[in-house]
């Protein structure tokens, strides 16, 4: 998040760029959410420093350390962190988010990535990257291990019976005794089972085998759609993948990415807009599009056209993004620094300038086409944009009887209307209670986006 | 830390057993220290569920997510988290100690410990355990990269010039580009350098290696004595090994734990000692000597004598855990039961039942004799133990001279009085600057310990 989900924020007046190192920056920004009653607070990370130091806010605070300190200033909003399964450890990250959920009281949830970035691969002793595939079986291994870990541990176990010396009821705490592909752990976990049964689930790659984790395993799912029509063709395919892994409609929910870039008229948020997009530093940007596109921009004339772009299948990073941007090029056939300015707000998310009642307008036509369930709002500048939408977009979407006007629940998968999962005391099956959650309301679902 | 450093003590009434999970819990331990003026709280740790989770409060929050939420919650104490080097990548625990120690505004303590017990291993996909030496030689390696990542930032690496668009300074941000036997990182670190230069080091180990590596890299040590002469003799050792290293004898505090048994009067305080070996629990007693010692007790009669021990170089755990109680049996040829009593208070570190002015008196004897820079407090009961040390004991000490009677420092070197680590800019050297630290007074540190 930073100092705003716009790559030149930072240099804006009213961005706070200190504030990426600064946790009172964090804390306000969380209170301000939870004052909008939001479900989350979710925080992007890469492991290792993406993007160019000199020209953006680029280093800050590891994610699982900054939402703990959260949980200890805030109530009710959950804590997503992005963990990858490509360089940690299962017994690592299941025990991190058990103990980030019982610090919170059941506000935790996992936003489960893997790594694509060569740059991080050469932090743990990789010389080439994993494949994406491979990466992915991976995933997979991993997470199946982790839920074993979350479950070794009944519901129930502890008694805590001073007079008998009785902490535990005899059996309620079993290793796991995992043989894998990737993983060999005996368990348990060294963590009582979380609050929520398993913190949320969350996945945020759009690539055919990110669609595929999400519909096997993912509780929510962030993504970045430029259009209603791309946005609707995504959420119809995804929810075919999930009815043929036979879980239902409602078992996830659908976040697209929105970057709302308010002003109090129109031509207001227009002016923000380019206010933003005369900040940009186009080094910046040519460098972030060559990541993205798998291509060396370096050197060529900011005002002429894309140089051809490879095969997507050549592509072992973020896929889904580099087919966003190809996509963007084949429909618009923009200029090189106009690509940069559509990127600018949200690296691919989708940017909406407007009035609050505009925004409001085209969150709920999203929502009623059933292209999303909820957004991931990506205020282009911190902490004023976030502020910006809670007291002003907030109350139109409550007004309409689109978005709770309070908290109804105190878990994260309360807030979201998802079950609790059962635990191993039940019948040793992983099938979901009914739903525990109450007042989640419709599915609108502010939150923050890290970055 | 959890219910108490007596492990029994979860079974007495003043206990909180249920804090073991509960966040509450340790806020209310971290702000009582605060009050004494503490220079730290102490989490130890383990990377499987050490003991058995009938008999006792085993299971908890993972030291760096818990020390993380009370880093919001606190102003001053030292946060110090037991990290493993064994079963972890450098990368991704120089950043999250860069990260707390951002969140704290200098606060953070990484207690560097390798993993010696198998069941960690098979956490990890580990067949048998990594040996001693191999362990130590990876630590070493280990604290070699998180350094330089913690230094692949200059100090005023952040220019954030709005203007001209530069978040960081030109060549202040450096890859590493480490190449070594255990580990290939490539580097920069994605936090910029922490606070302190580098979160203080401390070390916990106290065999032969363990020595050897305090001697190279530690600012700190906490270590189990259960008499003024051992605790002398380790301390002349350490200091001749320090110097050995061309460090000087104040670069290192020496802090032996403490568990006080306090009474109004001495009657009081072996009555309340008594109280605690009586809830003691057999099983889990002889469990817990079995593996300090290496050897499988099961089945044999409390009140004889314990079984000939095998040689110190057969055990590839806790090394010098099993020579002191291997010490302690040439010393007085205990029954079994009476060496499970002994150890009930703090697992082998020494157990001081006394009124306040008594527990004063101990202090000051072993700090005056230069056996102690300091102690690690472990009180046997939570919270009351320490609430009782805090207003009884600590009076007394600032009283004497021997400890401040407020915070003269806001980092945790400063507490210690130790100096902050120069960074690159300042010629690429490790050299320490002149000592940042002021009102650091005696080096009298009571501090928590985990558990």
């Amino acid at each position: 998040m930073n100092a705003g989900h716009h790559d030149a924020a930072w240099r804006h007046p009213d961005a706070r760029p200190g504030g990426v190192i600064d946790p009172a920056h964090f804390i306000d920004l969380a209170r301000t959410a939870e004052r909008g009653h939001f479900d989350s607070l979710f925080l992007a990370d890469g492991l290792a420093l993406l993007g160019d130091a000199r020209w953006n806010t680029v280093g800050g605070f590891e994610p699982l350390t900054l939402l703990a300190a959260l949980s200890a200033v805030t109530e009710r909003i959950g804590l997503i962190a992005t963990v990858s399964t490509t360089f940690h450890e299962p017994y690592t990250v299941a025990r991190a988010f058990a103990s980030l959920d019982h610090l919170s009281a059941g506000r935790a949830g996992w936003n489960i990535v893997t790594s694509g970035n060569p740059a991080e691969s050469r932090n743990f002793g990789y010389a080439s990257h994993p494949e994406h595939a491979r990466r992915y079986a991976r995933a997979d291994e991993f997470l199946e291990v982790v839920r074993k870990l979350w479950d070794s541990w009944e519901d129930d176990a502890i008694v805590l019976d001073r007079r008998a010396g009785r902490w535990t009821a005899e059996g309620s705490v079993r290793p796991i005794d995992h043989h894998g592909e990737h993983f060999r752990v005996a368990g348990p976990l060294n963590v009582p089972r979380p609050p929520q049964g398993h913190p949320l689930l969350v996945q945020a790659g759009s690539s055919r085998d990110g669609r595929e984790f999400a519909a096997r395993h993912a509780e929510a799912v962030f993504t970045a759609q430029q259009t209603l029509g791309d946005a609707l063709a995504f959420a119809r395919d995804l929810r075919s993948r999930l009815a043929r892994h036979g879980r239902p409609a409602d078992a996830l929910r659908i976040l697209p990415g929105l970057c709302p870039i308010l002003g109090s008229t129109e031509a207001e948020a227009r002016a923000l807009e380019e206010e933003l997009t005369a900040l940009q530093i186009p080094e910046y940007g040519l460098a972030q599009l060559s990541g993205m596109l798998g291509t060396d921009l370096t050197g060529l004339p900011l005002d002429g056209p894309l140089p051809p772009l490879p095969d997507e299948r050549r592509i072992n990073g973020n896929k889904s993004r580099f087919e966003l941007v190809a996509e963007l090029v084949r429909r618009e056939n923009p200029t090189i620094r106009e690509v940069i300015a559509r990127l600018g707000g949200g690296r691919g998310h989708r940017v909406v300038a407007g009035t609050p009642e505009g925004i409001a307008d085209t969150i709920e036509e999203w929502f009623r086409a059933g292209a999303a369930d909820g957004f991931n709002i990506m205020p282009p500048i911190l902490p004023t944009g976030l502020a910006d939408f809670v007291d002003h977009v907030v109350p139109i979407l409550v007004r309409r009887g689109l978005f709770r006007a309070d908290y109804g629940s105190r878990t994260l998968r309360g807030h979201y209307g998802l079950p609790r999962p059962a635990g191993r005391r039940h019948g040793d099956r992983r099938e979901d209670q009914a739903a525990a959650a109450s007042g989640a309301g419709p599915a609108v679902l502010p939150t923050g986006v890290g970055g």
